[in-house]
């Protein structure tokens, strides 16, 4: 188990000295650093997960309709009808449910509200690398756990006394879902410790741990409408826990900003999440075309780990990474790559459209030819 | 000069212990009290200062064309066009523009940024009641300066060591606006010290300190869409300064949230900036408006103090404010009423249409006729 507290060091800055007008700890912050949004050239985007299908058109529509007059007015700081809705989909209570500006505000909330000022935060080393970004802006030490060879964790990994728990299932950047009953035994065993359960990317093929919020009053589920709602533009995030976690990010809320969420951003979210029939039917071509690049790769010769998410992560036999990073963009086409030790050789893909996913596999045979 | 430190307490909760998932300093925020947005019955609505004038055409125009299939996509993180637009405005660089999503949200960073970990902040004891939270969010102490009885400030109330400088203008509730000249005394007193220049309202008479930031760089000015830009429900607000202080505000911001204006929001507010036309003629419009009610108020028998801003801070010689802010809502009109000690006898009224002054005038004369 590695230990930290604020992370590693920030790239030098310009200016030799720390201002004296800053806080001290800015000094010491190291920004999360987002996937590359290209302005001007066209590229194939397979970088930053997004959804290769448009939103609802319900959902755009919704969105249409509040734009008008009312934008000068402020939209309602309790978001009842977008927290009603979620709760009716997953049969709670609004009380339970708790939204924000991206699942990444919700996120940035729930360390401040949770883990300040206890014991050090656990989380795998190989994770959404903003955990260890939180914590160095609200002053929570972390202790990584690592993952086994094959990317996964053991629920008695997070065992011991800690200040909280976090799980990216699916975890990114790589893909893997621990099944539902990993992640109960973690909740058992940790029954005064907040498990925070981010499922950015569940709706894509992981089980959902929603289901155990009546049951574990030291659950936290986060979800996103960036994903599997292909709503990434419009910012709206939520989380799903019991009322007494659900006040403790509502005190933060209320602390920080009253209104996070717009009307055009209200009224999306909620028609979104209504129009289930799209929902289902566009995740559905994500998975299909995602397992079909999959076996696709591994005949050009990549590993492809197991992936329940809308991106694969591979590594490729005999061609490093880095190459293949750059011999795609050549060809107009943008992946992710995370330079950490563990990572380095690996490159999460997007699942794009059939046509993209099939302008990928030609380029690769052609990246990994040359390579 | 009164001390604070975390802000006053907070209505007891409804289960008696703090959580034991709590971060130790959820218990004691003290979360801001928006105004009421009203759901279901329809109300003139004066009590959240919003624009009785609907945005600018242009800026619907931009929102709606934004509403599509590349809402699947994240947004520009930098927000490269909005900050260009405001700052070729202002006659400053891009990097001297930092958006966030509101200007509450902006504050937030700006508190977090530059006055933790230092001495207390000094702002007035009446000003905008969200300070001392965010002061609360972020652990930092605070000492109020007491306005004086026509509720100013003179510049030397600030001398003395501290962490940081708030200074609304024109102030909120009461609509006053200090003189460039005093803001600039303030400034040049504080070399050491970032004094944040609350601009919320400045765009309806008040002296804007923009115009100053090439020469202070202790001074952050922020403003908002919400008021003069008529986008309250859009939710996008903006700071001016420096590049080291913007540098602060890209860190802390980027530490939480690498996305917080989605697409909707950054075209519109680009397009709203752009439209002076618009921007002008519906200032104009509240600004005589606003004279015309304050001299029927006056008539009524109210004190009223001179405002640069789009509300009226009003005081009735022998009716109490809590009267007629409930006979005013019996007759379907909302104002705020602060019920701390120095404002409680006072009401902010936002100035409406037209039409909304009238229904105003008239029902402000039935209730201090009955009252």
């Amino acid at each position: 188990m590695a230990m930290g507290n604020a992370p590693g060091p920030f790239p030098a800055r310009e200016s030799s000295a720390m201002s004296r007008f800053w806080s001290p700890f800015v000094e010491t912050l190291a920004p999360y650093t987002p996937g590359e949004q290209p302005r001007g050239r066209r590229f194939i985007k397979l970088n930053t997960n997004e959804n290769p299908y448009g939103p609802s058109p319900a959902a755009l529509e919704a969105m249409r309709a509040e734009i008008g007059d009312t934008m000068r007015l402020y939209p309602d700081p309790m978001a009842t009808d977008l927290r009603a809705a979620i709760a009716d989909a997953h049969d709670l209570d609004p009380g339970q449910v708790f939204v924000g500006n991206g699942s990444d505000e919700v996120l940035g909330h729930a360390f401040n509200a949770f883990f300040r000022d206890k014991g050090p935060v656990r989380f795998p080393d190989v994770t959404y690398s903003f955990y260890p970004t939180w914590c160095g802006l609200h002053g929570i030490p972390f202790a990584t756990v690592a993952l086994d060879e094959a990317f996964r964790w053991r629920a008695d990994a997070f065992d011991g006394p800690c200040g909280g728990i976090v799980l990216a299932n699916p975890n990114a950047p790589t893909g893997i879902a621990a099944p539902l009953s990993a992640v109960e035994a973690v909740l058992s065993a940790h029954p005064d410790t907040v498990v925070i359960v981010d499922e950015a990317y569940v709706d894509f093929g992981g089980e959902s741990a929603v289901g155990l919020v009546p049951r574990y009053d030291n659950l936290l589920v986060v979800q996103t409408f960036s994903k599997s709602r292909s709503l990434a533009g419009l910012r709206v995030g939520f989380a799903l826990g019991q009322p007494e976690l659900i006040e403790a990010l509502v005190r933060v809320k209320d602390s920080f900003n009253s209104y996070p969420l717009g009307r055009a951003a209200l009224a999306g979210a909620q028609a979104a999440f209504e129009d289930r029939a799209w929902f289902e039917e566009t995740c559905g071509r994500v998975i299909v075309d995602r397992d079909q690049i999959a076996e696709t790769l591994q005949g050009l010769g990549f590993t492809v780990l197991p992936s329940c998410a809308n991106f694969i992560f591979a590594s490729h036999a005999t061609v490093p990474a880095e190459e293949i990073l750059s011999g795609l963009r050549e060809r107009g086409i943008l992946v992710r790559h995370f330079p950490q030790e563990r990572t380095r050789n690996w490159l999460r893909v997007s699942i794009g459209t059939a046509t993209e996913c099939d302008a990928l596999a030609e380029a690769l045979s052609s990246v990994v030819a040359t390579g």
